[in-house]
């Protein structure tokens, strides 16, 4: 697949261009819209920003379905199907995060403004900017050349930002309809600027809570102490047990289904522009830490942790008080690569921690949340379609990267729709996403915008029933 | 010293029996003032029960003084000075905890109810009842033979429940006036009921708080979990190498000089009626832990121990989250025996946690209170004098113990005056001292009446310049 750019596709960018004016006021239009999920008192603005999607979407002539949920709105379209070519589904959320503190923003959260090149609005970034740039590519398409090269579905939800409580159950009740052979997501951000890339792996998690009991009520620490274990001390070496001095989670089991980094991802992040020294300052710490023999990008992204969520156990007033305490509880989680089982984690865990356990302590162990991670293979080639369409729209080939953290609306895409999740990230790391003065380059909007444009036309050139 | 009996203390013997009935009226009498030090509502409380202290002791025609403070005042009373025999100084107080939760007392606290021969209510043996019996005993000898043995001299104070926070100036400012050979402090228990108790030794303290700070916010564990040291698996780290596998304290020098027991001294301690079985179940607990090759009672007592008080790190709350925390903290005490020095115990902790200290962590110390332990030598005339005075008393020898705990005044009283501390209890551990239904065997008031009036005997038969 050579990086051609046929006359239709040459077409569609022009006409991405014209637009390019159009699809700015586009955007501000919906970042007025004070459409914050978690706050009932915009149930309104989350109604207006529902109906403007598909306004939008109904202005170019897409099929649209506004479906209620007992929570937000889901707004679904689709163009005609194209036979005989793949069909693609973007996701992404109308919703945004609450301004506060309100204080800290330099123009209101809600009243968009333009300076040095970026948009500054809450959901600048997250995600109105970043989902509307497919929107536009839809209508640059459908403008220049009267069709989409594929069948694309939109779906844009209202409640990411507050869990997408309602999304799992739309997904598993509309599995046909939703039927597709990628999922595209621009929810995520470049790895630097002027670097584009495409997130093709995120870890998973296992999170528990290990409670600890001693004696049945806090004892006088001068009267018992020495004679009974401390539930404290105890939960200190058990913790301590769980890691051993090289960096490795001491869980049977633990390294045993780890899909280990090929030599050509241990090449790709080590050329990635990561300065070590910046990264430290950032935190304010003078070294960095983790399992032995991996480099920090492969410890973050691709290798099992273990991290001490909270600590809790008898008195933490100000001063002394000299209690030998009857409990002691920690919250922990093991972040989990491709192709770790939660269950034998949590297992593994059990077993390690029986092993631990001291005569005269009972212990309780919560098994909260647990999600497998996430490997999308880099030879798929919707991914290497998309990596051409990146190129093309930024003039740059993207990294292939992957994340430390968890996007659960990933894992369930590609469980109920057993389809590759392309995510595909236009921003910036420092877009405040989340926080005061979110922001978007107006540069990147245009570029994803026309990165957008490009993927319709290579992804239609994945023969669907090979891939 | 043979144990005989002669006319003078048969005589004051014979006077206390037949004062009993009078004794257990004083007693309910100062029971009915709510002396609680604690509550300012109390203050004319307080002052009223000083009052009865002070009337009681100029009744008797005693040298009288009410101490005014900055807090709540001491009453001061001496016998007159008997020429070449030791001087006695009873150390009691006045004050009481408050009484709450009221409603879980039987009859009310500050109306002394007496069922089963014991005496209910707040105060009755923590300390009024114990600190009457060496009143009863000057009166008992005063009123028989007009005059004591040897010179005794009482200080009773009103802040004991607050921390006598005003007493150790006085004892700076009145070495003189209160110089004296031994300090007698009935404000502690037999060791089972019909076993009468000297208790000889008391475990000091060391308490320190450690923080630990990794980066300088709290991180997303998902983008950093891997790459940075975690703060709380660092302290549990930390905390773990406080202690080996033998419950030995690893800190240099801890052992260093520890006072060990004499082969005696785990006799005795071996030879008290303690029910292992009883133990465990009173704490609930199914094994006992601590420090190889010592017996409960000698950990609890005699042996350096290490707790953990409290733990602090990250997300405390309910359910999880997914946050690797900057700090954590943890309060930590090690419970001291004669002779070990907490300076150097200090020293020897800051010397282990730094060496236990990751790169990428700070640490900060804070060193709170400390007290080293307290041993009255078990050759002491003034310890002899008093196992013989109990014998009479209780009619059975005192078991010599220990206490795990500290008792600040009576390190204040060792220091200051030079004296040996004989603390001589007569209540009981099930007595409910500062909690509801206190109460006091009325049979224990006797004795501990009739065996101070032979202590004032048999003190008088030591010879101080050669004690």
């Amino acid at each position: 697949m050579p990086n051609t750019v046929t006359d239709t596709l040459k077409q569609a960018l022009e006409c991405a261009d014209q637009q390019r004016e159009q699809s700015v006021d586009d955007l501000c239009e919906l970042l007025r819209i004070p459409s914050v999920s978690a706050d009932p008192a915009h149930k309104g603005d989350i109604k207006q920003a529902s109906q403007w999607i598909t306004d939008r979407f109904e202005k170019l002539g897409l099929a649209v379905k506004i479906i209620e949920t007992a929570g937000h709105p889901i707004v679904y379209a689709e163009s005609p199907p194209v036979p005989g070519k793949p069909v693609a589904l973007v996701y992404g959320h109308y919703d945004v995060q609450p301004p506060d503190p309100l204080d800290e923003w330099t123009t209101p959260p809600f009243e968009p403004n333009i300076r040095d090149g970026k948009v500054f609005a809450r959901g600048a970034t997250d995600d109105k900017g970043q989902m509307l740039t497919h929107v536009n590519s839809v209508a640059a398409w459908l403008t220049a050349c009267k069709e989409l090269p594929l069948q694309v579905k939109l779906l844009i939800e209202g409640e990411e930002e507050v869990g997408s409580e309602h999304l799992e159950t739309f997904l598993t009740e509309n599995r046909e309809k939703l039927a597709c052979d990628c999922v595209v997501i621009s929810d995520t951000s470049q790895f630097a600027p002027g670097v584009p890339a495409i997130t093709y792996g995120l870890r998973g998690i296992a999170y528990y809570e290990i409670h600890l009991t001693g004696p049945s009520q806090d004892l006088h620490s001068g009267v018992f102490g020495g004679a009974v274990a401390n539930p404290a001390i105890e939960l200190s070496k058990m913790l301590a047990g769980l890691v051993d001095e090289k960096g490795r989670i001491q869980v049977p089991g633990m390294y045993d289904d780890v899909v280990e980094l090929s030599a050509e991802e241990r090449k790709e992040f080590a050329g990635l522009p990561f300065d070590e020294a910046k990264f430290k300052a950032q935190l304010n710490v003078k070294d960095l830490a983790g399992e032995e023999g991996y480099s920090t990008i492969e410890r973050r992204w691709a290798r099992p942790s273990f991290d001490v969520h909270g600590l809790t156990s008898g008195y933490q007033g100000k001063g002394e008080k000299t209690v030998l305490p009857a409990k002691a509880s920690a919250k922990i989680s093991f972040r989990l690569v491709p192709n770790q089982d939660p269950k034998k984690i949590t297992e593994g865990l059990r077993q390690r921690l029986e092993e631990l356990l001291p005569a005269g302590i009972t212990m309780d162990l919560t098994v909260y949340h647990n999600a497998p991670g996430v490997l999308m293979p880099l030879e798929s080639p919707y991914l290497q379609a998309a990596a051409e369409a990146i190129e093309l729209g930024f003039g740059t080939r993207p990294v292939m990267i992957r994340e430390g953290g968890s996007i659960p609306i990933v894992n369930s895409f590609a469980q109920q729709l057993q389809a590759d999740v392309l995510l595909l990230g236009w921003g910036q790391n420092d877009d405040n996403l989340h926080s005061p003065n979110e922001k978007f380059s107006l540069e990147d909007y245009h570029r994803g915008t026309r990165a957008s444009v490009a993927l319709w036309d290579r992804l239609a050139q994945v023969n669907p029933t090979t891939a």
